[in-house]
């Protein structure tokens, strides 16, 4: 890929790109999409350009497609990084490295960039990871365990987890990583792992019922041996229009 | 500037710009720095350009010292704008039409700018603000009688005060707008302000309290009839503390 957009620099923005943060949910774990190519032994996150007649969002959804083949999901912009070191021409150099490029053939992307980070939640058992060419693999990594990453990758992907964290409160993101149906213990383990500590279940139970998007089915989960728990929906139209509302509701 | 900008651009970043919303707080009024030269019916938010060896929030450090005098003020990156229609030739020309610039003189800026969103707290009365030159003028506006503005820039205007009205929940922004000294009547009011509609005086002070960022001194405000209020301060320890924790709190 960058391979290719170097060979068609005269088309992109100059000194620009974007990162993705892509968040899955599954076994418990909270998981980001990760590549690693056979040049390095660090990862990296998604990431790409902007054409010039393109927006940047929809730089990131592209990037998002290509990396999972899901269109329509929960995407978001989180920050902009543009330290004046951020890359320098060895961390530039070690970008080139990464993807097997030469410095000569690379030259364009030697020049400072400025990345945009976006983050997605995304249905893990919907994503299918696609690697671009056969010297990469890419892999749901728990965000616990994230190996080392190339240039300031690390610093995005802690950012990007930290607004998750903060986003919890605004807006119901169990809707994007939990399946369709689901049970209030489930969404209390979503909740836990993103913020990295347990909750007291009866305050869960009476916070996340108090924003009114739960809808309680007439279900119940099978495959368990005794007191199987209630099966739950979001309610599509109230998250919306929580959504709007964000925190006005605090006050 | 801007003339001054295009005739150094080998010196910026090229395509990226930055855009600042100066929020200040005056009689009641919640209000923002804006811009209006000789050439234009319309106004513009304060705004600069990015050097090559400076770091995108420098840069914005650096307008808001040129425009309120003001250093170690508060600032948050908010948003980045990136359409690929946002600055159309027409568009660019709006802006140098706004500096009094020609197009032959303005090519530079023709090009596709991406710009990042910057929104300040700075309290109204130490702020001075400065227009560049004789052909400008900079004003306080009332947020709620904003006029018309080139370009996107009521887009960016309006997105920063929506994150100000969704960060007055995770952080203590009375802290940068108000004196160092204030009463609760005047804390609810710039909570007020921002969210646009009345709070109910007893969930308010509840609310605020609860936080355990406010100090109360034992000194009353002077200048009122009878019972005169008693004056409050930030806890600046506490605040700092707040401001790390962030929304973690809410769960």
């Amino acid at each position: 890929m960058l391979k290719e957009v170097i060979a068609n620099q005269k088309n992109y923005q100059p000194g620009l790109s974007t990162d993705c943060v892509i968040f899955g949910f599954h076994d418990n774990q909270l998981k980001v999409l990760l590549i690693k190519t056979k040049f390095s032994e660090d990862w990296a996150l998604p990431g790409g350009f902007v054409l010039l007649d393109e927006g940047i969002d929809e730089a990131a959804v592209h990037v998002l497609k290509g990396r999972t083949g899901l269109e329509g999901i929960f995407l978001r912009q989180f920050a902009t990084f543009g330290q004046a070191n951020r890359n320098s021409i060895e961390k530039s150099q070690q970008v080139l490295d990464f993807y097997g490029i030469s410095s000569e053939e690379g030259q364009w992307f030697l020049n400072r960039f400025v990345t945009i980070g976006y983050y997605a939640l995304v249905d893990f058992l919907k994503a299918v990871p696609q690697p671009e060419g056969k010297n990469e693999i890419v892999e749901w990594i728990d965000c616990n365990a994230v190996p080392s990453l190339i240039v300031d990758l690390k610093e995005i992907f802690d950012k990007a987890l930290e607004t998750l964290r903060m986003e919890l409160n605004q807006v119901p993101v169990g809707y994007n990583l939990l399946p369709e149906k689901f049970t209030i213990p489930e969404l209390q383990k979503l909740y836990e792992t993103i913020l990295g500590r347990q909750l007291d279940r009866r305050n869960f139970l009476r916070k996340i019922t108090s924003i009114g998007i739960l809808t309680k089915l007439d279900e119940k989960k099978s495959n368990v041996a005794h007191k199987a728990p209630n099966l739950y929906s979001f309610d599509k139209d109230r998250y919306e229009e929580v959504l709007k509302i964000g925190l006005h509701q605090g006050w």
